[in-house]
């Protein structure tokens, strides 16, 4: 059998997409407490090299985990243990983003399983790059 | 003067606190669509190594982000370039986290601040450590 945690091979892959509302960034500078006026000020972001405001960077980072959360191992317990990321370009209020999630390595021994992690615009820009570690295991029995 | 990018020094340091309420937990998988069980359902914590559920790791990165966007240069445009993390201890519902991130280096040509970027829970413990590269400028005047 070819070796695998909780069926993960190198190369398993998933997604995740989502639109990303001006009410999402607004809910999301509540949660976090960021409220850097970038995010959610259009008389703030004109003056900037965007001219608009752009979503927080960590908004992105919350469609990655959505799509190993959900996505990639339904049903097991994912647990994320580190995120490298790139911002290479802005994600602007209305658009539409997209992760994908590739399995690179196995530490079979530790359930550790290491990603490369994309997120992509509706217009196919790469939004975010970056990989990942988490760890991925079966619920454990009623005790 | 003491080279510098928008009053920012190597030393400058900035924080952010914040209590993670199951009602953030709930909204931020909303926002994300981070709708694994691990971090909403009681029945699903219970049977996995933490015995409850646990904050997405995202939020946490969310306060990072907060220290950064809102207490590191005021008044400034800042925006991230990258983030590295990793995730070494869970933040449970309740917990009041605080991010400090601190200025390690400066690109002085390109605006650029790499920082040092740790998070503890109420108690001391370090759940997450990382660093992050942002870009800092000055708002441009009206065109």
């Amino acid at each position: 059998m070819t070796e695998n945690i909780q069926g993960l091979v190198i190369g398993s892959s998933a997604e995740f997409s989502k639109q990303i509302t001006p009410e999402n960034i607004a809910t999301f500078a509540e949660i976090t407490g960021d409220t850097q006026p970038l995010h959610t000020d259009p008389t703030f972001g004109i003056k900037t090299r965007f001219k608009k405001p752009i979503a927080h960077g960590m908004i992105g980072a919350g469609i990655i985990s959505a799509a190993i959360g959900v996505n990639l191992a339904p049903g097991k317990v994912v647990v994320y243990l580190g995120q490298n990321m790139q911002f290479r370009a802005p994600v602007y209020p209305g658009d539409t983003i997209t992760a994908v999630v590739e399995v690179t390595e196995l530490d079979i021994e530790r359930n550790r399983v290491s990603l490369s992690t994309k997120v992509n615009n509706q217009e196919g820009t790469e939004v975010i790059r970056g990989d990942a570690l988490v760890m991925v295991e079966e619920l454990q029995e009623d005790s």
